[in-house]
């Protein structure tokens, strides 16, 4: 199985930005994690990085045929970005949303995801932990 | 009379993408549907298709003095999109906002059109007929 | 194909009424020249108008078996008449919602259709090119 | 004791409107069970049907002294027609709320009733037994 | 100078309905006095009493050309009947909307006047002298 | 047939509680008269009440192959009971929503219902008869 | 009969301040007119003008005994000045509500008038003759 | 490590309501999996249903000193169980909340939790697994 | 003077929970120090705690007859639990609500109390001192 | 101990004002109650009434140094005064709000106060006694 | 050029109220400030500070004729002082709305200013450089 | 001092676009004299001029350890662009939000700016003055 992992806008930051709220662990870490986990389920994972709402619409795009399950981290395009909610639902590819941190803890705005209804599943909350388990659900989907 | 079609986000998928809402016609059929009747109307026509907010406020602005008529269905950037809407304004030139279905129709989202209050006019719900009419309503401006 | 137009309230003041919103055209010209084009199009085509929702529901039933298309302008009634909503509903004829007037670009009251929810497409903003552009969609169908 | 059944917009299409939603019998079929069960219930019935609101205000109007109760079929006025809210206030002569289907399972501008507050109590649901009820509803008045 | 008073939806019932709240005057009583403070004032007066959304609609537009000021108690009507507040744009007479008790002091739903804004002036809560003092308002515009 | 009543919070107070808003009669003295009437319309009638959210989750689940209808007047549980609708919608059984009093011409916050939109059908405002009406619906179901 | 007229903030400036809006005759020229109609009318009139809320709320407060009605004109307190309307619903006497303008016409914070509900009637958009129809209603009770 | 599983209300029914939204799986099915992983993850697990708010809340206090981590399905609890709430921010132990279900996916009402700013992390939408998933979860909290 | 002290949700976890807002002391020592200010005001006290919501619906009911003053702090059924407001109408006996904390300096969601409009008066914000003045509320009414 | 008890808008006439809301004692009985429950308590007290916004800004400006604890009914302030509010953060005192009516029982606009939130405690619905209860609060902090 | 310097309500307090949101300097320090840039800039400044609503009104009028700027810090006044805004439209010299602090990063309801919709210019979040920022707008201007 | 000058969409278009609302200089014309005053200030300055939002993302990413400040006009994106909100957070350099025009003037969606909470200080209204007033704050800063 195919996985494409697809992180949103400022997530190049991480372990820079905010560390209080999102951990100190890079971009770079979480991805060997995620790399790891996948070697030892059997997936054959590919990890990209967008802070462009446009990017991350053709990276769902070209998705289609070339992965069987993404998983999705939209940093503040969950709140607001149509368009890559469209996407989704146009490339009949299951995604998994996942968040760092838990997004109904923290300012008003971030409670609400225009994504999450036409995602297959969501995960908030538990730092890095949250795409190693998006991995396994997408695993359990064999 | 140069007219410019702009496909916003998502349409490159049509005829692929929830075909019982946006049906079975591929863009490139669209296009060669809106060259044939543009033809028959004298009218100079080149259609684009963009998944970038920026990249349509860039296509916008390089219509100055190029195109007469805009014919721009927003897709989802319809509801959100403000510098696309502050594009139009800024450009003068007539700019008509088209939507294959009707969007009122569907989810609660979809009604609102920050494009809309800056459009000339609007036509939805035909179909790719959405189109063809809108040519024919920049045709009539001549 | 036989082609009802129904014009709703104060549509009748026409040419007389607030010119820079809805132009200087009576509805009578209005009339003229949806006629001249439904001619070319080889539709047959009838025009009513009415100021009460009460004998725009009745007309609409009226139209069941009748008429194979109704292009309707559905004036302030637009924004709160539910009952006319569902007659649309009830008939089982497509409905094609028009505006003379872009109302999306006026007050905040008008931005909201009831209508149109039910309606198989809407034209707006082209002034009496709207209800012509709807013609021409009806003749599509055929 | 003499009632008054008043049914409101498009219920003259009863049976050929949306059967899903309204059922299959048709007005007169309806209007013969009430007219049934009154005969039974030794009431005095009249039952009439209106598509525009002035009517009914009318029709309320003209039953004081006529009519000890009313059985009312807002119909879409429900949701909007404070005109016909303030005749049943005026006419001091209880006002039965009835409704075929469900309203509250429905789209969300069905929910509000602005008739309902000034009636003397509400069925729906049933089908025609909403209105069978409220004419037993009735009876039990004497 | 010719005016036009028109009684909207209920106020037939005056003198009859919720005393209380609307006074026990009859409508027929309140004409009377209307009419002899009309004589003093060198008016010529006309009232009518409509139930009718349609018919308010039909009696603006009448009054065009054939009166100087209308004189209007828009009842329930006050609160949704956007075509009535359109006849009023249209027409380009000074229309005065007056109310016989005070509807800011009402149910929430009476404070919200669609009417006001296309209004010349309101005058309310005054019982009949509202009527009274929209005539020598009216007067003074002479 | 089988009848399951459940009377939700605080009517074991009927008769004790604000009498002006629901009446004299105890409920002992409302289940007789529904016993009674059960007996004529050969219905097997059980009658319940609970104060318990978590109680009448139970007994609707109960009610699971014991029952064919259940009577439900849920009191203030209307407004907010989530987790009852829930138990309605799983039990798959038709409820009957059943109100004393007319809810809509009370509090603002009575206006909503929650249970509603999962219930067959609702009746209201017509005191202890709102409960008659309903087992008469019952017995038509048969 | 004594009438107390209260001119609220920033009416010290008319005929200076914005006089598209509210006229260029002056707050003397007003008074003056209101005086010499008051003179006509037997009435005993005093004007004051205050900028301040607390202020507002004295002089109503003085006005026990020493006045049958006010006429008052908050301005721009009429919009979110509790403290004056509990002083209005306190002091006993009739308060009249004037305005210059139709504040409906305007911005949309002005269409809410907190005054309004307590007070005995309003009269709006007749410029001066706001002032003096308050005066001729006032008389009126005598 | 221990961990407790509630099952809030009507989850009792899985397997047997509604099961297009809910699986087929029925309760006791889920708690084998859920126990058989536990085993695996050498994590000491107990499984509880509740239908009651004030049963969850006592259940959760209980949990105190006895459980290191609790996984949590509030069911229709999530909309308004701010006691629920109340008590996991009173516990100090970590709770993840599970959904069965895509909740964003679903009626408007179902897209608020009050329950998810108090938890640690949430996942939803991946039918059982989203109960494996969080067990994971917390066996990686060790 | 018989006075019965409700307290509501999570209460029993006092001094444990969030002591930063709730305070150290124990709902022993409240229960304690409310117990030794009753002797000196010659009160009658008995002190509960409940979590669920039906429980304290009983509990207020049995409280008829044996009580003359109830002392209330419902916690977070404040927000929600209109069933408990139903139940504090209808025993007619004044309840006096109290608060540890200031719930309007916390989370929005708590500025709102549905049990404020039925008590006949509200404390809070004094830690164990608002039960104390409750009590001494409640004894000023022998 | 010195306290300041600040009477906001209106309350100079208390006893004269709607007594069935405010009670019939006069401010000055209130201020001797006040007086001689301080003396008891062998608090050092000072009572001022103010109409103005400013002035009471001014009075908790004053109170620094001079008070250890302000005992403050803003009256109508409560709602939407926020300079109050800030000045009573500005002062580093501890304010008690104190209401003689239950103000949550009342019109919708005084349910909502801008002051409670910086305030230490709010009492409210006792009468005169809210006054009494805050001394009693203030004395303990001794 | 002659410029005014309105400092609004708690002003006064600064360096001794919350130091952590506006700083530790003192009014005196800050009008210091001002005064000397203003002479390095050749203007001519008066710095005045109120607490009353009214004042400021007055002292916006009194500044026609004397001042060509007006620099004005509105502290609470900001968020519901329409009084204010009226007398800055009304004397038609440009005013500049400087704070502190960044009103948009605090409190949900100081993000919403009825002042700046009528000002020329809004600073806010430098400290005590704001009011320099202005002066130097100001300075700009001759 | 590096200082990072950032215009967002549409700016390119200034001097063409609606000069009403933005005035007749050039974003050149402009970048000019931001260069003249930078010089002046001994301030190192750079200007960029972006469409997209992930540009400006990407923009303000790479100013980490270029610049000690940024000056941004977000343009439309003030609305509704929360990743490049997320990305002033994240990167720890003080920005400073400008616009030329005064947003609060304006249309009601451009009153609220999702930009604005997470910048060091805004500066509205002055035309290019904002952003040479934004460079002197910057300055200071030093």
């Amino acid at each position: 199985m195919r996985v494409l992992v697809i992180h949103g806008p400022n997530l190049n930051l991480l372990g820079e930005r905010e560390p209080a709220v999102y951990g100190t662990e890079t971009l770079a870490q979480i991805d060997a994690q995620i790399a790891e986990l996948a070697k030892n389920l059997h997936l054959d994972v590919r990890s990209v990085q967008h802070n462009s709402e446009g990017a991350i619409v053709d990276e769902l795009h070209a998705a289609r045929g070339a992965y069987e399950t993404v998983i999705f981290n939209p940093g503040a395009y969950t709140h607001y970005a149509y368009a890559i909610a469209d996407a989704i639902s146009a490339i009949g590819i299951p995604v998994f949303e996942v968040h760092l941190s838990n997004i109904f803890a923290r300012e008003e705005f971030r409670r609400k995801s225009v994504i999450a209804p036409v995602c297959a599943g969501t995960i908030g909350g538990f730092g890095v932990d949250s795409y190693l388990l998006a991995l396994r659900a997408a695993a359990h989907k064999i």
